[in-house]
């Protein structure tokens, strides 16, 4: 294994604990040392946004902490749940009163652990709802999108409830908003290397040199084809004839393009995806409103890129368009 | 290759129309494809903030294009310095009437491009200076500073240089500023993984499993030894006693620390990384001001680290401190 690290059983302790250190003007600690929270969480009479997942995705989940988007996070071991605790925890760090929406994505794991800290905080009294991401559209055939999974499209679900709670929505406004977004967002992957977990020290997976994995998972969840490796508009064609139909995403929608690595993929070769991509949406009438290229929601060293799609409305786009502050996505108010 | 590629020899044109797109609120396109520029660039009686270099190296050099950092930037080939006339042209997109400062690293090709185009740009009375980056503390030794390469610290160079600019500095306030910054920098990289140019088609240099590079540069240029892997405790410390004596920092300096990946190596590896030098650093009293860990200045998909200290005073924290826009570097105005 070519990596820094220490001992493999502490990756994930020492990078929250150097994430709190590196980040202190944004982010810091809980009662739980597995959650974190946005230095000024709970925001009282703010809707709160809770998050969580397995760790690994850097920037998600924790990257997206800060000021109008996430207000606290539960960080799992690598790629597995936290437990019900973590997410009840980070539901307590965000409560401001006005309730917490916990936006997470479809994962067996989240779904018991999220369902158990809903229970108990409800259990308590607290307003406490959720939105369940499942953007991954080759996880699960059309007419079965419940039980598809949540990959990058949760980013879009996050910024637009973050930004919604930020405007002083209440609770049924930001989880309607979230769900919107969601429901408009589709995403897919394209793998071209394995990645490996220090605790285990092999790749999970292998995709041999000279072929892709159309489809894969942000855990290396097999996708649906093993196909030789093509060129990048091929792999924008095969993106964009999976995702657009979907919807689908029609001539004269505005949509937000968010194109993330997988972790070891450089951002150029994201940069020539993204060219043959805008190319394909355009011969198709689909015109771009804001786009994000980059390693947004990775899979330590993965190699390869997931495509996401966002259809917007007036509201989504008063969302997208509202200033943030957090390491994984950081912008000015547009417009 | 395991590559997201259309035409191997294409690679740079497809990643500049595809930024020009992605970012059109940002950046725009100039008379010479090869040189972008901030979309308010010039911005009249504004020193105007210029640099360039080979590709490969995102968010580097075009990552730092925008509001308060640089003004426009000339595109090499992959890991190639771009010819004189880029450099000129990115000058005259750059021109706002009160001068112009050329912020670029130490490496030979730059050196020669950038002097011939300083000779034209003056010969048409335009006023020009520059500084050289020359951070990489390993690629020459104590005394021969002058020969070092210029990496990471680069960015903060330009984050000083178009934060005094922003403020309202005349040229030589700005070069002051931009060359005080860099001689109160420096840098090293550790190598854990070549990296391959589409157009030659292998890696241009190895690096065996179990093994790192200390001091490689930022094209794969050899280090000062090849030694077994280490933990990143040790990697961190072996880091930090290259690099603080060398300036030296000293106990009670305020310093910014940035860690950058080289590529593949996830973020999670980059803030183990982090939480050991934060260490070292307390050990010796030194104090950490700001800090940047993530891809900021890359070489394709090589693996490893580069670490950036900088020590501040009233003046460069005043400029870290400014408010900034760009893909690579985007901050609110802190304190």
């Amino acid at each position: 294994m070519q990596k820094f690290i220490n001992d493999p059983s502490k990756v994930v302790d020492e990078m929250l604990s150097a994430y709190l250190l590196a980040h202190a003007d944004l982010v810091s600690e809980t009662e739980n040392e597995r959650v974190i929270k946005y230095i000024n969480a709970p925001i009282e009479g703010k809707v709160g946004i809770v998050t969580g997942g397995g760790s690994g995705h850097k920037p998600a989940f924790i990257g997206y902490v800060g000021r109008n988007i996430v207000d606290a996070v539960a960080c799992g071991e690598l790629f597995s749940s936290p437990p019900a605790q973590m997410f009840y925890d980070a539901a307590k760090a965000a409560d401001g009163g006005k309730g917490i929406a916990i936006l997470y994505g479809n994962y067996a794991g989240d779904n018991m652990n999220v369902a158990m800290a809903i229970e108990e905080l409800e259990d308590e009294g607290i307003l406490v709802k959720k939105v369940v991401a499942n953007d991954d559209v080759p996880s699960a055939p059309k007419g079965e999108e419940a039980r598809r999974r949540g990959v990058a499209g949760e980013i879009l679900m996050w910024k637009v409830g973050g930004a919604k709670a930020a405007m002083g929505a209440n609770l049924d406004e930001v989880i309607s908003a979230a769900q919107k977004a969601i429901n408009n967002t589709r995403s897919m992957g394209v793998g071209l290397s394995p990645c490996t977990i220090p605790e285990v020290g092999h790749p999970n997976f292998l995709i041999p040199d000279g072929k892709m994995e159309i489809g894969i998972g942000h855990h290396g969840e097999p996708g649906i084809e093993v196909v030789d490796l093509e060129t990048a508009a091929q792999v924008a064609q095969r993106m964009c004839d999976i995702i657009i139909p979907d919807l689908p995403f029609e001539s004269g929608d505005e949509v937000v393009v968010l194109i993330s690595g997988l972790g070891s993929t450089p951002a150029m070769e994201l940069y020539i995806l993204y060219n043959d991509v805008q190319r394909i949406l355009k011969e198709k009438g689909i015109n771009i409103y804001i786009s994000y290229v980059g390693n947004y929601f990775t899979s330590l060293e993965m190699g390869g890129a997931t495509l996401t799609l966002m259809k917007l409305d007036e509201e989504l786009k008063a969302c997208m368009d509202y200033e943030c502050d957090s390491v994984g996505m950081r912008q000015f108010q547009r417009i």
